[in-house]
């Protein structure tokens, strides 16, 4: 946050004054000048973090938030047409409390809910990534056939791929993954020196595959968000140790929402190169079947092994068999496409020479989906604690009950979380709805899923008033006073 | 960020320990065994900001950065296959410095330095969107052919439309707009209530348009990133209400980039409805063509007025044409749309209404283009100061150089700025090109149009040492002491 121009006369200047005060004071005038016009320095700062039109106060509120009122209503199996479409706990959970709503088959409009935890997903991802090194780029869908056909996949992805002519009929697909485009700049790119090397280049974008049957909601759609990595190294040695680090990551982003994944050996596929392995969330609705041997460390998908194998390949101990879904795929490419789009660097010795890639795919969307399958309860959504859309919501009295009294304590604690925790702007709701009874209001929070709720109750009208603190990761239940929901919520971790 | 769990053993706990001591430190106790896990509440935070491979340190280097290496050889024209296409400065100079590539005709490679740019004009975006009680959605691009066909823009939009069927015929088109489809899911909520609305949804995704001549780089492409909102009122008075408060928030959005847009009438297209407004910024590249009246506030795109018309229509002063970019539009719709979809809410009266519909669209990747175009100079890239990809440029001596001796000056100041001034973590790069001169790297930071340059020379060898500040916005240069730089980039405002 910029600190207003005033604040310069002070003691900040002072410390400088005995170097060169002259020069800076100058510099810093005309610098404040230029602020004006562009509020490049100015203490500007809208406020950011309210759905209520103006003169309703800046809290957020529940009653303003746009979702679909299915929480009481049995419209969720209509919605989705054919009531053998919803087939899993998680799309039914999401449609229920309005986190998504079909747009047509395999594609969803992502509500406000989803987008705030998509975009914390993001955050992460991209903590994770530019910690090992990665840079975003980001690729047009619209990817032009002869890109394709020179890979030959234009045909090998057969009906997968969505196609179309722009005006003058020239071909593209929409791309479900980046290979060719990538090879294709980076081998646009005539002078890079192997010093340049390790590329970590990853974008999270749209993309779109026409599944033969997509189903269980944001778990297998035709639309979906997916981050993407391609690594370009100067050995496959380099490209091994790339490799290494970027499944390092994955299983550190995946420890930090508390997924526990297993990383299997696992099919190239379409995409093709030697070596590919796959995170597997085990879960009963999962697609996939993997295997894991207990004796040992080996774990693989079913399609990699011999139908016939009962035992473990490493050790000869018992595999046990498991369904997943697959969150994450690396792939150890070689040269496989940069032979052929001829993506090459300076090597040492001054020698063009082929990269060694790799590549790397996360289902943003499908993470979110498969993290409220596997952590919900059959009636409650439960986030991994940094994705929760918003981490704190407020329950004050209901209007005309004894406890109303205790209204406005709800407001000051609002404001007072919002000011004393900075983390937390933006993150806290009010459940304005105050015509509901705080048991109604309260049903309604254990299905959304808050980390945190916090009523204000019976016991809001002692003296010194105490707060019903509902955590429920723990699913404990504790009375704290404005000091004390102040320490509990500054401990919170806000990505 | 969290607390380490140790730091609550001290005087925070304290505090509440008088209060309800058992109660808190039991779930604070459980809460932290749970984080554990999750890290939900651990003092984990993975080191972000750094390109560099692990043991080289943590810094952010130039040398690393994905670019193509343009700066000093002529590769620009042939870029584009023709070079009649290339017809604006800042297509030139944004593939010059490697912030886009040529993907297909009028389809663009973001390259990093740009993707960071975009995810800052994004967040001022969200401000300012969310500031006016915007909500954040996010539809799919597959928009199915019978919503377009409901309002006869099936047929209406023509060969801009890029249309394509799935693997079962079905007819989709990439949606250039969504009108239909934000209509239609609001129309699917049954039971709104006035006293719910407005409601003011948007997303921020790419569109797609075919262009019949794409152009100007990311002025004028065929797959593009826009902002678009679509508000619902409950009465013509209260839309009109949002109507002025999005175009004030569009015109905040402007003032903050430092750019000076005009608002001005505009016709109704293919969109529709009854009012329209586009910001139009001037400049010569411009394609569109405005008129303002100096004697009144009159402004108007040249398609509303009658070609004879030499006067303004409100006080008959001259008019003064002048060419524009479209950045913004917005148009009142009224019930244009919610008609055809039933997009209803109950009333005051407890009866079914059609919502009053405004819908508001910016240019995102345009808004980046434009800028560009307008505050640069013919060889040099000037961002608006919010959305440079990096505020700062250290430069250190050349390798073998006499002042190479302060070049650990350099890697000092870097560690203090990041440590000192907290919101300019990620934001400060090391030119570590060594080999080259000092003037050297500084001709490319001045293409690059890093806000501040700092470069540590001769002066660097006094005590105390003293740096050379290079302001790009004001053209100043001057000498600062490592505190002096502290004072003057701790009033670096960054989104």
């Amino acid at each position: 946050m910029a600190v207003p121009g005033a604040a310069l006369a002070g003691s900040a200047i002072g410390t400088s004054a005995s170097l060169c005060w002259g020069a800076m004071e100058g510099l810093l005038t005309r610098f404040r000048a230029l602020a004006t016009c562009s509020h490049q320095l100015s203490g500007y700062v809208p406020c950011r973090f309210h759905h209520c039109a103006p003169g309703r106060g800046k809290r957020l509120v529940l009653s303003r938030v746009f979702q679909p009122q299915n929480l009481r209503e049995d419209q969720v199996l209509s919605l989705e047409g054919r009531s053998g479409d919803l087939t899993c706990k998680s799309q039914r959970l999401m449609l229920q409390v309005g986190l998504i709503h079909p747009a047509s088959s395999g594609c969803y409009h992502l509500l406000p809910y989803t987008v705030r935890a998509m975009e914390k997903l993001v955050r992460v991802i991209d903590q994770e990534m530019q910690a090992i090194g990665g840079q975003k780029v980001n690729m047009p869908s619209l990817s032009p056939a002869e890109l394709w056909r020179a890979t030959n996949r234009w045909d090998l992805m057969g009906k997968e791929l969505l196609r179309l002519r722009d005006r003058h009929g020239k071909e593209y697909c929409l791309g479900p993954t980046h290979e060719e485009a990538i090879t294709a700049l980076v081998a646009s790119q005539k002078t890079l020196s192997y010093r340049q090397l390790p590329f970590l280049l990853y974008q999270v974008t749209r993309k779109f595959r026409d599944e033969p049957r997509p189903r269980f909601g944001l778990l297998r759609g035709r639309e979906f968000y997916m981050k993407d990595m391609y690594t370009f190294d100067s050995s496959p040695e380099a490209a091994r140790q790339t490799y290494s680090l970027v499944c390092d990551a994955y299983a550190s982003l995946f420890d930090r929402l508390g997924l526990r994944c297993v990383k299997v050996q696992a099919d190239v596929g379409s995409i093709g190169g030697t070596m590919s392995h796959e995170f597997q969330l085990p879960v009963d609705v999962g697609e996939d079947r993997f295997v894991v041997c207990h004796s040992c460390s080996f774990s693989a998908n079913m399609e990699t092994l011999d139908l016939s194998q009962r035992n473990c390949p490493a050790c000869q101990g018992p595999l046990t068999e498991t369904k997943g879904i697959e969150l994450g795929h690396t792939f150890y490419l070689g040269t496989k496409y940069s032979s052929i789009f001829n993506a090459q660097f300076i090597n040492i010795h001054g020698k063009p020479s082929l990269a060694e890639m790799g590549c790397y795919g996360l289902g943003v969307t499908r993470i979110l989906a498969a993290a409220i399958e596997v952590l919900s309860t059959e009636d409650c959504i439960r986030w991994p604690g940094l994705l929760a859309p918003y981490q704190v919501c407020l329950i004050p009295p209901k209007k005309g009950s004894k406890e109303a009294a205790a209204t406005e304590l709800t407001e000051h604690l609002y404001d007072h979380i919002t000011e004393a925790v900075p983390q937390l702007r933006g993150e806290v709701l009010l459940d304005d709805r105050t015509h509901l009874t705080i048991g109604n209001r309260l049903k309604d929070t254990h299905k959304f899923g808050y980390p945190f709720v916090i009523i204000t109750g019976k016991r809001a009208l002692e003296d010194p008033a105490h707060f019903e603190v509902w955590c429920q990761h723990t699913g404990e239940v504790t009375f704290l006073t404005k000091e004390g929901v102040m320490e509990l919520l500054s401990q919170v971790q806000v990505v």
